[in-house]
């Protein structure tokens, strides 16, 4: 997956890395990645689906990845952190929705 | 997805999650679906890769779907919460590697 479109989840308001995936979307690319590790996982998800049903009515889920990195502590003590990685992008089919029907092809 | 070999992660700890998809996976069917909703799904997230990464060398993520789920509050009132289901399958190819290598693309 590539990096410059990835969305890194942290502790902020939620709202903000849906926003910041709204405008990643809507640029030249259409996709974004949203990224997190550990607790935030589900922060991710909950990105994704504010995404996909309240802002963007025909992105869709391209691909999801899980995966284990290796975090390396202050005192030199290695720990392992699940993570995951969701693709979103702007689907070829006009899902014709109700709030998202502005999009043309 | 099928029902009867998912397992829905709770509170209970990690490993007895890890145990039951293990028995699962290791069954006729030889495969399994993790479930989770809300602040769970990281925890998902972290038995599919304990279990493929740790005790089944051969397992591998065939599928990842996320979604919405409505629910109800006693007081009628309604809230979105994100889910996550994860495929996870005994692969074709024997991957043989040292333990933790197993990090598929």
């Amino acid at each position: 997956m590539v990096n410059e479109n990835t969305i890194y989840i942290g502790k902020k308001p939620l709202m903000s890395y849906v926003l910041a995936a709204l405008r990643q979307i809507n640029g030249d690319e259409g996709t974004v990645v949203i990224k997190a590790r550990g607790k935030s996982i589900s922060r991710a998800v909950d990105v994704a689906e504010i995404l996909r049903h309240q802002f963007v009515q025909n992105a869709s889920v391209e691909d999801i990845e899980i995966s284990t990195e290796k975090l390396t502590s202050d005192e030199g003590r290695e720990t392992n952190v699940s993570s995951i990685e969701i693709l979103i992008s702007l689907g070829e089919d006009d899902q014709a929705g109700p709030a998202g029907s502005g999009i043309d092809n």
